[in-house]
């Protein structure tokens, strides 16, 4: 690998590029300077300990002891502290993310200092997963479909009441379905944030996360995403389901969806272009007769990408849309095509699959049907 | 309030200035552009639906559609979107916070834009809770001192069986309570993340989060700080209990400790110095003889700020420390001192409180004792 030069000020809660870089979790923004390979992190006191044991980079700096090399009285701004440790540093040139912060940019900008802000992604490696990445993401994604699993029982458990539907004398909600997937996701060390559980009309606009009662014959999107608090790397997937007896118009809006991701399956390999996988999901549904266009105001078809990358961000490079790039081995992918009209309700479903030489390895197990 | 003009592009998940002032949240960044007070959101055709729904602004805009007054076929890079956009709206002079990418800084930047870059805060605004948000932290906190309550409990009734303590015929370690914290927290719509529970020397390293069997009669740190999934406002709170019998040192440092801190409540209230109430803190620990210091290569003594703004933020200004600035009413800060020393044990004790004309409001009722 190419020894970078750079310098990165940002959080790792916030900002996987750093704690891909550093190995190191905080709640707080903190420095990095790489010369040339070598990485130096520069921690507070209430911090410097912790890095040290669990940080995987060269050298640990203390901030204050920084800090006391410039003015002893007071803590100068992170900006008279990157350019003091450059200059110690001997660097002229070096790079910066293309969210390095304006403030701190302007500062070394006037200051003389040659800087090269490198566009998205900073890592291109960050892609192409490596075999331990691998591992924890089927982790994460086998907590998922565990979580699937108990929404699943529920909706097959119940029985149907004029227009609710009860799960052990509850009233089904969005929420209850949510709390039910969190909660259980929260005991195996994952945090499911804004899980989507939505039902019918909700569920047409696809960020929805639902809310009310689960009405039987309608399509109910589980959309289920969690990060791992020990690996922090995502899971995400997407079924959806009917209580009771889905319309003709769902069943077909089902059936489109699924042949549309099993097309989009069958031809990911290493070296296909993403603009053709995706061009051949909208194929499907322009063959099928599907529209997407604004209607009153809202957006209705499919009219999101096939996939995302994913790993320690949900959203990853890259998108499986009409863009340039092609699919590459290791890189981790979630393949859900969607199709949503008012009236007939939502339909996505989502796997995550391994980008392989000849094909791919959906980390997916769990079935695929409208019937829970 | 001054009718400002600016421009934000960050994710309301991770950057909560745009989520301020918006109220939209989302997985991904977006696009903020705001004229005289009026703002303007560009979103995907994925969230346009949602966004007209939820957000409070005054006008949701097509990403889409701007791309294609720009070019037909082909999505331009957001700099030129926004370029656009501010030469559509005759935007020549606008301010961006100190966070906004430095990529399309130095692309508006070289386009003669008048750009200001403001200091953190972006939003001095936000420093001071409205009434409505400080009800929001206090449910918050709430969730957090019923979390407490449950370690309080396992604690209490805990059994030592030589080197390690039982509840429940459980063998209790940091990981065990931390799940219990964790779950609990997710059954009331709220989000654990990075919940310490750290016994003996790991609760020496303020951040440790805890790993392995609770030991009895030292030390263990407690500190919950969970974020809502229905309002993003955050609770924050810590407790020190010991299992069985402390150590003479131990309850000396638990006492300095809660000293401390009833000497920073009883100090608090509009007009009061922020570093004024962290040097009597300091003087507190001085007077009874505890010394901050290295000691191979660890800190050990008072090393952190004496507290914290919270809000949408688990961090926001102000530090309680040695800066400028005054306690104002309406601020919400964490009080927080602690003790940390190898061999003897951590201690800090952590409240949340509301500054006011004439003093504080707490937002914590929870007892505070070593003994759970």
């Amino acid at each position: 690998m190419k020894k970078r030069s750079y310098v990165m000020y940002s959080c790792p809660e916030t900002d996987s590029n750093i704690y891909y870089a550093t190995g190191f979790m905080a709640p707080d923004p903190f420095l990095l300077i790489v010369k040339n390979g070598v990485r130096y992190m520069v921690m507070t006191d209430l911090e410097i300990g912790r890095a040290k044991k669990q940080s995987k980079v060269e050298e640990v700096i203390s901030l204050s002891k920084t800090a006391a090399e410039i003015d002893k009285d007071s803590m100068p701004p992170i900006e008279a502290i990157i350019e003091h440790l450059l200059n110690k540093f001997k660097m002229k040139s070096f790079e910066v993310p293309a969210n390095f912060p304006a403030q701190i940019y302007s500062y070394l900008s006037k200051k003389r200092f040659d800087i090269t802000i490198v566009p998205d992604p900073f890592f291109e490696e960050r892609a192409y997963k490596k075999e331990d990445e691998i591992k924890k993401i089927a982790h994460s994604q086998r907590m998922t479909e565990e979580a699937m699993g108990k929404v699943a029982y529920i909706l097959r458990e119940a029985n149907i009441r004029g227009k609710r539907v009860y799960f052990d004398g509850t009233c089904i909600t969005s929420e209850y379905l949510k709390r039910v997937i969190n909660v259980f996701l929260m005991e195996k060390n994952m945090v499911g944030g804004h899980t989507i559980v939505a039902c019918g009309n909700d569920g047409v606009d696809p960020h929805n996360e639902g809310s009310g009662p689960i009405r039987p014959n309608e399509s109910i999107i589980v959309d289920i995403f969690p990060r791992s608090t020990d690996t922090f790397y995502f899971g995400d997937m997407t079924r959806t389901f009917v209580v009771g007896k889905p319309s003709e118009a769902l069943l077909r809006l089902y059936d489109a969806v699924l042949s549309a991701q099993n097309k989009a399956l069958s031809m990911i390999k290493d070296g296909v272009l993403l603009a053709d996988v995706h061009k051949a999901v909208q194929a499907v549904f322009d063959n099928l007769g599907y529209k997407t266009e604004m209607k009153n105001g809202k957006m209705q078809g499919f009219f999101h990408s096939t996939g995302h990358g994913l790993g320690l961000d949900i959203h990853e490079p890259f998108r499986i849309s009409n863009v340039p790039g092609y699919f590459r081995t290791g890189m981790v992918q979630s393949v859900e095509p969607g199709l949503y009209y008012y009236g007939i309700g939502g339909v996505r479903i989502e796997d995550l699959i391994v980008v392989q030489k000849d094909g791919l390895k959906n980390l997916n197990k769990f079935p695929k049907s409208i019937y829970p």
